[in-house]
């Protein structure tokens, strides 16, 4: 015995997402901005009824209780006939459960799939909180390989088949997806729908990007794909959809009875979902779709400024994304992390660096996207430019810096 | 393969607290009043300060991001100068971290201390929810006894001995406890604070109804155990401090170093904690001291009518709580669970009835708190009475028709 943290605890790996925030707090204290392409922390507005409500039921409160541990009935009907019904998702009220935001949905959809020891196939590259709960929970994510020229397009089938074994208990992916940007076509989940039917997987569909998607085309959920109604487990957030990061509301749908029982289970032991953030959330099921449409010409705006200007760069590969607000690029580094470290820790265009996220991370292939990064497009398009042009500049800097490594 | 539930979340205990719901539901839509005494939620007024926060950071607000996943340094910061430095529990800044409410700090706690197959020391009866988040992890719970006729007092310390093997990382309490309204007194928890430095054990330390205490002496927290300072790990929330179960903001604090780099890992994995709810919690640092001690005289009454009323039913034992607002009763029945049930199916007086929690999913020891059930006095004295007096009268009732098996 002795006074030391759980061994499960040392070994979980920290947010790759966050780890680098020391050094941008560094580099702040030494006067320089920093322009954040690093975290999906979008400056769009909130629709103002979403805070509305919050100040309508705040105002002359007596106090503030706990609700169902499935969330307020009037949220629940609320997404349902307001929300989902309108973009084609037809579900019943007990067909849906309110979380503490995506994070929770996932994580409780991944343990009622999966136990210790069983496996989850994911879609490379792929979030890295999902590596964080399947590491938590014994879970191992097998992932199937995808191309960045190829514009991240799902693999034959067979790629999923070559990963199967007796423990495979899910699929789990997202999409639009975080990081790539990658928009399933309707085509690939059809074609992973079939698979996990024939297989008798969960199929764990996280859509909080859904209205984040750029072709002609309507975003197709899995809550549509024919025959999948007992597989599908759908992970959502008002988060993006409606900028409300901060209030920490989600759910998690399924035609499964099986499977919202057990997610009531995992509800119930965190008593509810927060309060506050339930009515901003009922709050914002009365945004216009003309909020969504503005958003919508905003994104893409800021998508074609980056993708382009990164294809600009020399060496710089960049695929166009149809989805999210992220993109996986390719850098001509060696190592994306040092580069992204660098650009704190060394660098500075006229008192200004521009910080990303290093992409290695969301790949479980070992040496996978090491000269990877993920850029947020989260800013309007005269500082996204100022951004980029940093990083431009600041990547041909390092790699006359760093000539001899690459050659 | 199969399409099939984990079995981690199938062999998951459902709420003991919240699993007669569904019954209390359908006697409430047969038109019958339910009185819940089952529910640690109180009718208090919160303070208006914690609203008035709320509605004055909505107003104009232009979109609700994430904050540090440690949560906002205006809380953190007035968390330790105007709440922990008046009680006199001395800490720094670092040394907190803002969390999804008590239930995500003790579920942190839980799994910084101890690996899947160790074991954590409990008190009997204990938070039923302990046992869902060590099952969850892995984690065995071992149940030091206490005896009601004894008024739960803690044993001496060889019954904590008694139960330490190699793979003992932690004691875990509530003080004041939830079930039983136990009030830990200074020298208890010095002894267990001997213990578990002895032991080298982290000592986690529950303590969310502090400002719920009825001795003269004042709470005396774990944090201020002489030469414990690496050992202990509090669990606090604002919940019911302040009447605000629904903003879901809690902490955990240690001056353990490592404890708190391993509790920001956690914190990372779900991003921020509820930022409206941090709002709140920011306003209720002005609470004023009078509303604490008005409060406290409410709860003395409420407690007082309780347990007079209780010991005034025929073979019923109700020790006297000197903390929290629920008290463990025995009552002359072989199964309270039965019981529990029957009061909301079978039973009602002049279309009224009342709920109470069964209370052996708080005990570990098999059979032991069969004929136990949890009564939270939450409601103002006349509710409170009339509560009690139908509940007796079931009681009454009840044994009637179940002499046969009492015999």
């Amino acid at each position: 015995m002795s006074l030391h943290i759980s061994a499960k605890t040392q070994a979980m790996p920290a947010s790759a997402i966050r780890k680098l925030v020391p050094l941008s707090d560094a580099a702040k204290a030494r006067g320089i901005h920093v322009y954040h392409l690093n975290v999906g922390a979008p400056d769009i507005k909130s629709p103002d009824c979403a805070f509305q409500a919050v100040v309508d039921k705040c105002k002359g409160m007596h106090h503030l209780s706990y609700t169902n541990s499935a969330g307020l009935i009037e949220l629940r009907e609320g997404m349902v006939e307001k929300y989902y019904k309108k973009i084609g998702i037809d579900i019943e009220v007990p067909e849906l459960l309110v979380d503490v935001a995506g994070s929770e949905a996932f994580a409780v959809a991944m343990q009622v799939a999966a136990d210790p020891g069983d496996e989850i196939i994911v879609v490379e590259p792929f979030y890295t909180n999902y590596q964080t709960f399947a590491y938590l929970n014994g879970i191992t994510l097998k992932a199937v390989p995808t191309d960045i020229r190829e514009g991240f397009r799902i693999p034959d089938i067979s790629e999923f088949e070559k990963l199967v074994t007796p423990r495979t208990r899910a699929v789990l992916l997202s999409n639009p997806c975080n990081p790539s940007g990658k928009l399933f076509t309707k085509e690939e989940m059809l074609a992973i729908g079939d698979f996990c039917r024939r297989h008798e997987l969960f199929l764990i569909s996280d859509e909080v990007y859904r209205e984040f998607c750029y072709t002609d085309e309507p975003h197709f959920s899995a809550m549509n794909i024919p025959g999948c109604e007992q597989n599908v487990i759908l992970v959502d957030s008002v988060s993006k959809r409606y900028n409300l990061c901060g209030a920490r509301i989600g759910c998690i749908v399924s035609h499964n009875r099986d499977v919202m029982t057990a997610a009531m289970k995992f509800a119930q032991s965190r008593l509810c979902p927060p309060v506050l953030g339930q009515y901003a959330a009922i709050g914002a099921l009365d945004t216009p779709q003309s909020y969504f449409d503005e958003v919508r010409a905003e994104y893409i705006r800021r998508r074609d400024c980056a993708v382009e200007m990164l294809n600009a760069m020399p060496g710089v590969f960049a695929p166009t994304p149809y989805g999210a607000f992220y993109t996986v690029v390719e850098l001509p580094v060696a190592d994306a992390e040092d580069f992204a470290r660098w650009m704190l820790t060394d660098f500075n265009r006229d008192g200004a660096t521009t910080m990303v996220t290093p992409a290695a991370s969301f790949y479980k292939t070992p040496g996978v996207g090491r000269n990877h990064v993920r850029i947020a497009y989260v800013l309007e398009v005269p500082a996204l430019r100022k951004a980029l042009t940093i990083l431009g500049e600041g990547l041909e800097t390092y790699r006359k810096q760093h000539a001899d490594e690459m050659a």
